[in-house]
């Protein structure tokens, strides 16, 4: 049995998306155990007249609300009846939970994380890794993305040993291709970081480094796992997103602006639904974040139900195949500076 | 008579990209005065047979090539006969040349205009300036794309007045909406410099400063110019050139994957042929470097006629405007630190 908590509050569309994320999860995997947290009242009517395996679903009640411009470390010391604080709490206290899922703000679900659920044995900085879809079919995982806006070489490392795993057991990639975000292919690119990152990284066997990456070779399909500062990965992945969203726009715009482009794209409709799909990063699950002691994956703000199944399956599967163990087992292997 | 400078080799299409782009501008622009660097018999050659005003194209011999693997500052001491040196190293000694268009090595061209040019008085760091379309068909500059790897928020402010006013004077926007790239719009967002550059920039009263920039904004078409440190800027840029790139590749794919398809895409073909312009690079012009003593515009590798045309255009206006002596005068009213 896999035990893990869902924060129904916090997202765009909240309760319901979180809710029926959580029903979709539990039907498809019999040895899952799920435990809603926030308004119990709203939470057992969002439940009404719904089939599910009553016997695998708890409601544990959680009624504060967390305001859009509370700042992170304000949530973690006051709100702890939210449904967020009370999910992080609730994970670190019961050793037969595995972890959590939540869609609500990214600053303190990272704030929270660290504070109340500290790291991985030997993991300095815990880095979120998002997944992208390449454009020969395969995914791309990217660490970190905004957990760490500063680094040192040690920390990239980490990243790598981490996403590499991640890619690797939650995937199943072998031996996944890992880049270092560069401005250039060379080895002397960019500043100190990057130069000393490079050396440490041909110097970890057990990561498969292919040299540095450029940005606009993201999507590929060269490679399976990227290592970046939380700001530049940041910048790499939701400059991804905003052109690829930003481009479907003006082509719909575009289309609608002639009758003989209408009809056009008519005959392709099929092909703009699955182009659509293809983008919409509701369909990759969440962006996780490796090194906290318990498995933590965040959902986007507009996560729809669909794409919190997914989370819960990504929980889901890091439980299962020990991610944890393995990541403390492969950063043990090399020196890492303490912070 | 404005008198410019083109480095003819270098570039993926050398030199008949830029000897064409040379001879377009000429024409249309009756005070422009060219002068070619490069091997003068094959530039003689390439001439041959084309109409022009043979009284305003000067061409320099500099029969010295850069290699793809050479550095920078070997370039820069050894390399004085090549194309690229022999054109810095004249816009440096000749008072009447007023700037350079090259489509050769970046790093070279960096370093070259900062050994050998100098800088504006005033300015720490020159920064790269490109220009990507935005969805509403404007323009956005993004300042630094990748000349400064590091930075200080004294040197992002500087980035911000030197891009301000290029956008203003050479494509005149008038007081650019000017935002700081960050990993979230709040104030507090972002390490320390991104901290301390947000309220230096609200005390620059020469920049319309509207705060931090998501990366997922950029082609929203609500800013007119982004500043950023030269490694995030970089990847900024290329990941949006690369997405729109890969998506334009995947539909072209998908399109060939079924009759129907083709048949569609047959009704549209006019759109996706301006949609395939619209993205295209080679209209927006190259590079600009700010903060240069004189004018140095870097086109893409590779720049056709028409790319290179309009990097001499963008040097004609940057000199037409006087944006250096506008550029001396408004950084001479902050205080910054000397590095």
């Amino acid at each position: 049995m896999i035990k893990l908590l869902v924060d129904c509050f916090g997202g765009d569309h909240s309760p319901q998306a979180p809710v029926a994320g959580a029903l979709a999860a539990l039907a498809k995997n019999p040895d899952l155990h799920l435990i809603l947290t926030g308004d119990e009242a709203i939470l057992r009517k969002e439940l009404e007249g719904k089939a599910y395996d009553a016997a695998r679903l708890e409601i544990v009640h959680a009624p504060e609300v967390i305001g859009c411009d509370e700042k992170p470390t304000d949530v973690v010391r006051l709100k702890r009846n939210s449904s967020m604080m009370k999910a992080i709490i609730l994970l670190r206290d019961e050793d037969d939970i595995a972890g959590m899922v939540s869609t609500g703000s990214t600053g303190a679900l990272v704030t929270g994380a660290l504070v109340r659920l500290g790291r991985i044995k030997g993991v300095i900085r815990p880095a979120f890794c998002p997944i992208l879809p390449t454009m020969d079919g395969g995914i791309v995982g990217i660490c970190d993305s905004g957990a760490n806006v500063e680094v040192t070489p040690a920390h990239l490392r980490q990243f790598a040993i981490m996403a590499s795993l991640y890619m690797q057991e939650v995937y199943g990639i072998k031996n996944p291709r890992t880049a270092l975000l560069n401005v250039g292919k060379e080895a002397e690119k960019g500043d100190d970081i990057r130069k000393e990152t490079y050396a440490l990284l041909q110097d970890t066997d057990c990561v498969n480094f292919v040299g540095n990456m450029e940005s606009r070779d993201l999507l590929s399909g060269s490679y399976d796992v990227v290592v970046a500062d939380g700001f530049s990965g940041n910048v790499l992945v939701k400059t991804t997103e905003g052109t690829a969203l930003e481009l479907l726009k003006k082509l719909k715009k575009d289309i609608y602006s002639r009758t003989l482009y209408k009809l056009g794209a008519l005959l392709m409709k099929r092909m703009f639904l699955e182009e659509k799909e293809f983008m919409n990063y509701q369909n990759y699950g969440g962006s996780v974040l490796l090194g906290t002691s318990k498995v933590v994956v965040k959902g986007h703000g507009s996560s729809k139900a669909v794409a919190v199944e997914k989370c819960i399956e990504q929980a889901y599967r890091m439980e299962v195949s020990h991610l944890s163990g393995k990541i403390e087992e492969a950063v043990a292997r090399y020196e890492h500076y303490e912070d």
